[in-house]
């Protein structure tokens, strides 16, 4: 088995920005995030990239089960052969990384007992109750799309990457504007896989974008049962 | 128009945990967390799970176009009856908050014109091409299983919810196990939305869950090109 532990990626992870600035708290984070139309070229220091890897690869998912895979594009021939791929977007071929975050629906099925043996070693399981709770997920993946589900774990995963590269300091733009099976056949990635969103990371070239808005709480917060204003 | 501004959301951000300590950075929020068992009967507090709200509702979304909604269920009864919708699972009854995040496939339509309006207004979008950019928003959402686009966006808005939650030092257990149609029955949800996650939010009853491991970068992270180790 070849599963991290915690307290070993914890070590690895730069506690401040790569200019010894300390972070920002997420609130801030959160705030001060907008989408990047232009990257500068600089590029992001490798030791900031693993630890952005590193923190959304400890995401959480249904069972645990971590069906993304994240393809790191920097080479910039690479960059401009996705950047065809998604629509011509100029910022896939200026930003010096790119992820490809894909969900994998059969391999995800392959790799369930690995990871619920290790959550039986690790003590977050019963070793006793293992191949039910195997079952009752192999179960519940029967039952529900897989595109559906790939994309909602994704997601989540990938939220993380952006915001733990967002706290270091880099700029961030998500994409979705992409023709999947161009990206497949470009970067070997195998039929079984969805292709989710892109995510560009690197420093932005001024001006920022402007804020767009967002709907205040009562049109999106609901108190105790839908259509009831939250405030 | 009723779309609010960052300065003004920033200044109603508590800016340390509730008891005054600091917030964590991003990398221990995320290293930290666990998906919770059980919760203790504290209320969060109003203006924390205001705040926690609006960050969410701060999140990225494709053209801005912002389906995700959130039913905040706190009524004893109503989680209660949500705890039976969801394989009855203690947590849901336990936790004193439990959020229904839901994505909406026609009124996200319906309000697009209002988001798009807004961001020219704000200097976002170039108002000339207002109408064009619409269009192609349309289109986008023509073209793609809206089940897999609302699932993908309502996830960047729930894991936002989820790390603010965590950053301000509460628990927080995420949940894809319930039926969909007594969820929507139970808290007058409409047809016309897709039921994604619950989120449930308090003060952990320990113990805590042990890490259950996940996958070591090389197994999920590629370099170039699908199934290129990263390292």
């Amino acid at each position: 088995m070849t599963i991290a532990n915690t307290p070993e990626i914890a070590a690895k992870i730069p506690e401040t920005m790569p200019d010894g600035t300390p972070l920002k708290p997420l609130s801030r984070v959160i705030l001060d995030r907008r989408a990047t139309s232009h990257f500068k070229p600089d590029p992001v220091p490798q030791e900031y990239l693993n630890a952005i890897l590193q923190l959304a690869s400890q995401a959480p998912s249904g069972y645990d089960l971590q069906p993304w895979r994240f393809i790191v594009v920097k080479d910039e021939q690479n960059r401009r052969r996705l950047q065809k791929a998604a629509m011509n977007q100029a910022k896939v071929g200026e930003a010096p990384v790119v992820i490809i975050a894909i969900g994998m629906k059969e391999e995800t099925k392959r790799r369930a007992d690995e990871v619920f043996q290790e959550a039986a070693q690790r003590g977050a399981d019963n070793p006793d109750a293992v191949q039910q709770h195997e079952r009752q997920a192999m179960d519940f993946l029967e039952h529900i799309p897989m595109n559906v589900w790939l994309n909602r774990h994704v997601m989540i995963a990938f939220t993380t990457m952006m915001y733990a590269a967002e706290a270091y300091g880099f700029d961030t733009a998500q994409m979705e504007g992409f023709d999947p099976a161009a990206v497949k056949k470009g970067f070997g990635i195998p039929d079984e896989a969805e292709v989710v969103a892109l995510l560009a990371i690197g420093k932005m070239r001024p001006p920022d974008k402007p804020y767009p808005g967002r709907f205040e709480l009562d049109r999106i917060a609901y108190r105790e049962r839908y259509g009831q204003p939250w405030t």
